[in-house]
């Protein structure tokens, strides 16, 4: 049994409530099986707890050092990139042609979540390059992916998102770095810097690969203007790419290395292209497509960083877990004779508390993602109907399937460490690294207050509110189906009253958009939160539903503590978090509009 | 204009909340006026700045390290102990026959505060040194007083509370550290370990003073076979207490230094006691009476936690506020024309919102600090009724003060970490220091999940539940005078809605205490919670009342804008954080005891 996930939810998730084998009835994944499925999930258990999770302190320990221009990453991921790339990790869900395997995206995205929940930091590279990839194969040209992906998928090369600037962080329009056209078509001469850009230099592979936004000079101003440039550390020389020697230098060096709070053992770089200006840069696609193109691999890393954060959150809840197991301190309320032993802690009502919310948190967020992946699939294979559905779906959910975990995610490894007490403020126990790690989330690939903007401001009107209505809908199917059990029809009540108070919220706020944009949007996280607590609440009843037709059909012993521990936890999150929206939709439907009669000198 | 903290604010406190120079019409405080208060947070704010400050990110880079035995932390800090001793700082509340100043506790809280928010590790050394002096005036003999407080005074040497051993943390009563009396009345052999000691071991004094609690062997068993020792590094010698050379060692060795997220200029130690059979404790006052006594220390070191956890998150506001005035990224909502130039983000009211709630939290802990600091001062110099209602209240209040301030300086330097987005968790701003080091504050001087247990099991009907009706007293008074301003009338009503609502919980749990004690406890948590935004809103309206009543009286300019600050952030305080007793009232309330159903195999 490992100690950083539940292999069993996993499998309860994808095959009892999401039914991911239904993935097999489609032309493009019809040589899969659960068996299949099975053997990935299997072999990324292995690679997990072998090669991952033994490297999960030291590479905190010994962070990446910037030394002579090129970063050095811990020596024992050189050979894990390979093997991630080599054991066909990075480009599992691509064509049999490309070297994939057709692998569905949601079995793909479960084994990143064992890898990240083993060492986030080492899973990074390969789902990193993985993106990157999936940019140059769906936009690029011919000559482009065949210049680039092999060795990105064998692990040899890196692939990196290059997009914040020193001056551009939430507002990518007004990035900076500048593309001029050569005299070859299609390259073009790039000038800028790029900084905190993931795994952007390293000694672990021979190459990087930047997938970069910039502006090509004289084109439209603002986020019109961006392109998107293939931008390699080093150029690919056709006569030479089957070895990798002297590669032609491209001109991008590491100016500098951020040293951080935590995920540490992955390195985020300053760099810098053209300083000798001679740092090529290839289109991508259509020139002014950069931001449209880029949202491909965005939208992607948001659901990737929602996962990464439940995954964190997993591996703590975890060792909390098995320490309050084992821990004795105190004694039950009623014991008055302190002669009597000491209890695991785990028999205290507090400390069950705090492993309820951190189980609902966690395995309710992987329910969601693990959903959100299914759906990527089904927008990819599925009929126009189920095409429509799914990606208003995942596009309606991403703000939510990012924020939420990643907000959960920090207070969740927080509980992981009281649970610990003393102890868990120390080096001694993985939870303060934990704690550490899982803070970068609510930041990166957009800051929870943009997911609340687009979440409010542009994704609860898509497609004239038919978005909206198609996740309504799903609220509703989850609740008609609780009401078969007659111990879940309180919730389905429950969940039908939430669910129209958010209504209630929605439209409240839907009309003060007309007058008002910025009161209108001034209070959007709040807005994600109460959103998030209502998908993660039909999460629960959805699991909670699935469960109860297991036990109803006769599940006992084992299985059926299992099962009921997911009754329980749909419980806790309905009693505990969900009645969390009834403050948050008293203060989005306040008339004080606090934030908004700010002056500086109030502060 | 420092970084880390509002001279202004904790002045607003101070004299024009809190009347603190009322204090000095008291025989004990007559020598003391405004402006001896003046030139002593003067003094404090020049040294935070001057010698603090400076040493915060060095001391958290290059920890304490155990060589030889000995525990080295960074020289920098050796001449400071020193000064913080020779300056008065240590002993300052006490006698002058003491060598004190007879310095309103409030007065000396206030300038710990100081020191606390410019450096938290540099600051703990001298006031763990206070309180165990403390305790040593308190209750033990005139030879044990004479013997070790005078160089505790002076910085040369240092004290401590050694508590907390392998197997009791939050079950003091299960120490197993023992002593065995010789053949001199008074002392003691003691053989035991204790961990997580701070400052349990430096090289920056010539002697470690443990105030120390361990069981008489052949006493009664749990709690009341307790008793408090002296336990000095090295013995004092009669004739050598001029000079320190070649004090005799006293066998207490340090086996291991912990290493910790956060708070690491301080060292925490492993010490062993005995190990040679060779460690005299000189005992405290009366046989098995330790750990009453050692209350005097921890109620101390409760309201000392909650204003260590205000200064770090006050730190992190100031930090996070100086960031967002300069920091230009994004436009505002209206601005379509991306040709403009960015604004600073504060201009953005996500970011407002999260500068209202650091300000809010903050702000109003530290009121609601210096206010227990005050009724520390009445319940020692006041009359029979002053005593009687000051001690009450700060009994009752004193798991508040520790527990919310500390879980909301969690929430609160995590919101400055997201104003600084990427930025904020790289080591290139300190903001994600005091992330680190306000996480230990829920933990220490008991977990909130056990000050829940004490506020709900005790304090709530302490004399039967005369401690409570004080506090309602305390509302409704402020109610009242909120009555007073037409603007802040709602406020007063609100205020009176939410304690209503308090009480009508506080019953039902108490209705449950009769049948079920495991249940009445279950959710003492949130309760303390609940408790705690209940306590801030009464603070933030005690503010506005005193803000509106200068702003009537014709405040104008900077002046207006500062009191036009503190209604804003009472709004703020009222419309997000006060709302949430809402959701914690229908948890309390609920008749679902989820935690109790819980069998471990369902997790």
């Amino acid at each position: 049994m490992p100690a950083f996930y539940s292999p069993r939810h996993l499998r309860f998730v994808l095959y009892d409530v999401l039914r991911v084998e239904q993935l097999t009835d489609y032309a493009y994944f019809q040589d899969h099986s659960r068996e299949t499925f099975d053997l990935v999930l299997d072999a990324a258990g292995q690679l997990a707890e072998t090669r991952l999770r033994p490297l999960l302190t030291v590479m905190d320990r010994q962070e990446p050092q910037l030394v002579d221009g090129q970063i050095r990453i811990h020596p024992a991921m050189h050979a894990l990139i390979r093997q991630f790339g080599e054991d066909g990790w990075i480009n599992a869900p691509f064509r049999y042609e490309e070297g994939g395997q057709q692998l569905p995206g949601v079995i793909h995205g479960a084994a990143g979540f064992i890898f990240q929940a083993a060492n986030y930091s080492a899973s990074v590279f390969p789902f990193l390059t993985t993106g990157a990839a999936n940019l140059l194969r769906s936009f690029g040209s011919k000559t482009l992916i065949d210049a680039f992906t092999p060795k990105m998928y064998s692990g040899a090369w890196q692939g990196t998102m290059a997009l914040t600037e020193p001056d551009a962080g939430s507002s990518l329009s007004d990035i900076t770095t500048t593309a001029e056209p050569t005299d070859e078509p299609g390259t073009y001469r790039i000038r800028g810097q790029k900084i905190y850009i993931s795994a952007g230099d390293h000694d672990g592979v021979e190459n990087v690969v930047h997938l970069l936004l910039a502006k090509i000079k004289g084109g439209p101003p603002g986020a019109k203007g961006i392109s998107l440039f293939v931008v390699p550390k080093k150029r690919p020389n056709n006569e030479q790419r089957a070895t990798n020697n002297d590669l032609p230098d491209n001109d991008v060096a590491t100016a500098g290395i951020y040293h951080k709070m935590g995920y540490k053992g992955a390195p985020i770089a300053h760099l810098t292209f053209g300083s000798r200006d001679d740092c090529h840069g290839y289109l991508v696609g259509e020139a002014h497509q950069g931001l449209r193109y880029m949202f491909q691999m965005m939208n992607e890393a948001r659901v990737g960083v929602g996962l990464n954060a439940t995954a964190i959150a997993t591996a703590a809840y975890h060792a909390s877990l098995a320490y309050a197991k084992e821990r004795p301190q105190g004694r039950v309320i009623s014991e008055k004779n302190s002669g009597t032993p000491q209890v695991p802690i785990i028999r205290h009502a507090d400390v069950r508390r705090m492993l309820l919310f951190q189980k609902s948190i966690t395995e309710g967020s992987l329910a969601l993602l693990m959903q959100c992946a299914l759906w990527a699939d089904l927008a990819h294979v599925g009929s126009d109907e189920e095409r429509e559905r799914a990606s208003m779906l995942l596009d309606l959910l991403t703000p939510v399937a990012k924020s939420y975990p990643s907000e959960m995610g920090c207070l969740g490894t927080s509980a992981a460490v009281q649970i610990l007490g003393g102890a868990g403020y120390t080096t001694d126990f993985s939870v303060e690294q934990f704690y550490r790690e899982a803070r970068i989330h609510p930041i990166h690939e957009g800051t929870t207050g943009i997911h609340g903007l687009d979440l409010l401001g542009r994704k609860v009107l898509l497609h004239n509110g038919k978005a909206l209505r198609y996740f309504v809908a799903e609220l509703d199917a989850t609740g008609l189906d609780a009401q078969r059990h007659p111990n879940l029809r309180p919730y389905a009540a429950r969940l039908e009253e939430y669910t129209n108070l958010m209504q209630r919220v929605t439209g409240h706020l839907l009309g003060l958009a007309v007058q008002d944009t910025e009161r209108f949007l001034a209070d959007a996280t709040l807005y994600l939160e109460a959103f998030g607590i209502l998908t993660l609440a039909w999460q629960w009843l959805t699991m909670a539903n699935t469960a109860q037709t297991r036990l109803d059909a006769g599940a006992t012993d084992d299985e059926a503590d299992f099962l009921e521990g997911k009754l329980l936890t749909q419980r806790y999150f309905f009693e505990y978090e969900l009645v969390k929206i009834d403050c948050l939709a008293r203060r989005l439907t306040s008339p004080d509009a606090v934030t908004l009669a700010v002056r500086n000198e109030f502060f």
